[in-house]
């Protein structure tokens, strides 16, 4: 992990700002001859994609996948497969406005890098945020659908949203099958039209509101992950706060456990009827000392609200005068929303990392 | 980072189990020139030593460190200091027992990372837990205090514990002076009778309890950091998860922020009474888009009780029978409470490296 | 370094293939604040340019570099600049002919990367050598392009041709002027006449030959390089064994030091006229413990002769059957040649690297 | 590969100077259930170790190896092996001479690390050169053993001198049973006599001289390697020019391979009597594209002459003035010889870390 690249034996490492020509990554060291096609992509954009509802950005992208690299059509196979070598993946821009930057290029928007890349690289792109823009994360998915097909289908990655602001799902209504039926990603039915009515509040009062995603994999087998410093939590961790927005990150109990007694944070173990190892528990999150246990990984993040506001905040100028600034233009009044595909496919290639991890090390 | 080794630049190798001969580091890349003798680092191992009070694992250990290499007493400088090589440290434990670890040895431990390590690697040194102790962390709590000597006297880092189980500090309480004046890194006085008397009570018990532990570190100038995977908040996180019994992580609001509207989480900008660059707020925690903004750094991280209990639990053995299990021995009814100089370590770990990296870039 | 990923901090990672619809890279780590438009980049591209002469292939291709991210005109600055985010460079592939690959896609040409791609990855791109091709030197040509405006104008950084088979300039006589004017890359005017008659009879004969080329990089400052595995000589000898055909690298005197008794090899010092430090000779190239000295460094590579061959050769084909094979199409008769800006593009990508390394580390 | 740090996911991290307490070396990756105890390490550092002869250094070091982490002695295994976790090696210096390091303290002797380490440094360790000083490949043969022990006994490697000065051996003469026969580790018994009369007359006359390694590893399987920055000969370059004193570096034919047409470097392939796939010469030198052949990797490095002259070279001190320099002492002749069990060691921590890649990749 270094800079713009993740991952330590499949490595992505992403390009691209806000309102380029394009963006993509490349990815590295993923394993050959396995079935890829750009449609195999383009259905984990399409549900990151802008503009599909009102209650996200209504920036228009058809964030269509471009593969330039790394894949073959071979006779002797059936259809076209990864070959090993780097796959690089591109999507254009489309809906890269004209409209006057004026204002923003000058300013410091409060909540968002424009302060902090002035200080640091003296130069930024301010074009819909340039580099710091959650358009980057649609390089993410691209290459978490790579990830997914390195996993295989014994692995399932499922994300979902748990919380807008204080309102919480009712978690004995979970059924994942509701999932991609509502605009929201919640697993929940009962709280759509809480949630519905709630946004449609917060973004016609010009404000944005945070959240809370969850992100589930199952059918992870024991035993990945790597002590000390790789740890498969602390490369969770890492990955998922290097997402837009995210201001914590937690396993299982999580914040919880501060308040558990050990023996009630206990995962006690025992034979299932099947004779089989089984945990009566997954307190620990489907993690140990660093590496999977075999239960379901429940991972949580919190989401902060989107810091572009029709209402006037206090900030400064790159002349560091003193200003109030409105942000027009087109925003998420929940980024958490479009953040769920984003988590699950940071989850895909951090397990798509580990599994090659831990072949390396024991085969 | 990969395995156990941390940092990009700043790159800290840990080695070492429980009961071994001895536990260390190497430290990579470190700047020449610093001042550097064993006592400057014995300091912050003191802090962390077990067997200080009641509170914590009865295991006596004096955690004495040698520097075996990366540092010279040159003549034209004053006294020893490092020379740009690696810097290796070296901790012997002296207070392994010769107990018999019969049923530890062939039984999994729940919460613990026997099952997970027995699965992955097939063997595991049992002693103590081995590799998976939290005595690994006397070598980060090392590296830390030549971090710190990297950042120099103007960051300051501030490790203090915020709750254990249920009971929480009195934020209105804090005074950062009476943190060393109890054996919990309290920041409240008010607390620690509390804490005094609850713990007894869960050590008498023979269960323990979680914790929070909140490090803050001021002084970092703006612009560390980098985007987009090497993240000043993504290097925290995995950093703080790496250290054992961590759960959660979190900065600034955290998942407060979950529940904040846009204009309630702006750090708004102004300019202070020197017109200098100030925020009203800092709910992000001193980090923006990857970078530091110059406010505070504040994360916070949960501790999931000790998984050592004398209460039995259900468990299995490496036979992958059903059986009672309870772990004698000398455990921290607490842990967090010595996670806090290690969460300080970390935390100086990554902004040493930080610097390094932010000198690299922009020079 | 990792798969297709070259540096430490200066990083830059390839894709493509000869006969895909682009090849390029990601150049990641680069300072901000430095001009850059595609036209920096045109010139060296320029150089390493197929079809501009009988002596190289006659595959035409215009090799235009596009820049999708990473640089941004600032109205405060003079024109465009890198921002600090990632460069992505694309050159377009035009030439990819429809050719029948039957034979070739069925068969191991000797001496080429297909047998053992076909061994590991079990799947290839056969078309034009695929991945193996030295097409992907175009982008590290243009991301040499981009080191050498991190370097500065301060380092001068020159590559020509020293051997064609065994024919050899005479050192006498080069004179850097006349490396542009011939279409061998010679320092020596008096050998080209000589190469041209020679080469011209390879050509005919539907062989080729091998080559050595020399780079010699002027201005680096002492002590760039970092001890121990990442040595500067160490670093580059890495950068220019992974260009396509080279089979040998050397450093200083090289080879020759074998012969060489200690006094005649040690590179005295001493005053110069101006009272600077200087040496008598510069046996060790420029290098010395893996830090740079100040003096020129001097590196040697031996390229072997192009393996595509339209003389009958004795190989196997994917079924294991033994088959005659000739390689029809466009080939190099000397890849030496073309070599020449690859190899001067990896040293500066090498010295990139090493100034951000000292940075780090020594400020 | 970062400072001290060389592999991917074989890692060794190397530490110590010349006159410290000790050095060593912790190696991240190994995979778990490998029998190792420190006698099979001992034999490969008895190979290497000073003071065996009068053609070597006349330091006296034992160089006994102490395992400090990373093994244990498990009941249900035959003895001690490895648990995946990290294995720390430490070496006591021993033989460390108190004596005056007045001038050499002051001085910097041509080629070695002195000027270019104060010039980076501003410090350094000047007892018997520090870092700089080859001692540290004690550390290097240490991870070797255990490189060599993940390889199998399917690999051997095996390295020997083929030149001092200009006294080359006859390789009708090799006999790989003749290399640990005499002081030179020569494969040609004709030219030992010739070897120690040339020795005997350099070391006398107060100089010393190059000579040329060849490595040899036979047994790799096809494919191990990976395009195009983590070639295979890439990886052996790197980590060959990271030996002190080594000057260059060639894989095969090697410089040779300038010399030759097409048709002659091609390694020709068919099938043998047993119809398995064979090549009918090995001018690539065992690989081709970055990876393996499945032939013996042929590699030879040239070695130049000691730096540490009993004859006055001139210099310049720290003040910058020009000064005579002897180097008293104890040093070998020709450091060429004991670079050989260290060559080897760096090919099996080369194929180590290839196996290893090549596993996670493909499986």
């Amino acid at each position: 992990m270094s800079y713009n690249t993740f991952g330590h034996l499949f490595r992505v490492t992403t390009w691209g700002e806000s309102h380029g020509p394009a963006l993509g990554c490349v990815i590295d060291g993923c394993p050959p001859n396995i079935p890829l096609t750009a449609s195999d992509i383009q259905g984990d954009l399409d549900r990151r994609k802008p503009g599909q509802n009102k209650f996200v950005t209504q920036r228009r992208e058809d964030d269509l996948v471009e593969i330039l690299s790394g894949v073959f059509e071979d006779d002797d196979t059936n259809g076209q497969v990864t070959t090993g070598t780097p796959i690089s993946l591109m999507i254009r821009n489309t809906d890269q406005r004209s409209k006057d930057y004026g204002e923003i290029a000058k300013a410091w928007r409060p909540g968002h890098g424009d302060y902090v890349y002035d200080a640091k690289y003296g130069v930024r792109d301010y074009r819909g945020g340039g580099r710091t823009s959650a358009r980057e994360t649609a390089a993410r998915v691209a290459a978490g659908a790579v990830a997914k097909k390195i996993l295989g289908d014994g692995i399932k990655i499922t994300g979902y949203l748990t919380k807008i602001g204080k309102h919480e799902i009712d978690r004995t209504k979970i059924d994942l099958n509701q999932i991609n039926q509502n605009p929201f990603f919640s697993p929940d039915a009962s709280i759509v039209p809480v949630w519905e009515e709630y946004l449609d509040e917060i973004r016609k009062s010009g404000t944005s509101i945070g959240a809370v995603v969850e992100v589930v994999a199952s059918g992870v087998p024991v035993g990945w992950g790597a002590p000390v410093y790789a740890k498969i939590e602390s490369e969770i961790a890492s990955a998922m706060m290097s997402i837009n927005a995210v201001k914590g990150v937690e396993i299982g109990a999580g914040f919880g456990a501060a308040e558990l007694m050990g023996h009630e944070n206990a995962d006690e173990m025992y034979l299932d009827e099947n004779g089989k190892i089984a945990f009566k528990s997954n307190n620990n999150g489907g993690v140990l000392a660093g590496l999977s246990t075999g239960q379901d990984i429940v991972v949580r993040m919190s989401i902060k609200p989107t810091s572009s506001l029709l209402t006037p905040v206090k900030s400064l100028n790159r002349k560091q005068e003193e200003i109030d600034i409105i942000t027009k233009g087109r925003h998420d009044p929940c980024v958490g929303i479009r953040a769920v595909p984003v988590a699950e496919a940071m989850m895909a290639c951090v397990l798509a990392d580990m599994k090659l991890m831990h072949r390396a090390q024991v085969g």
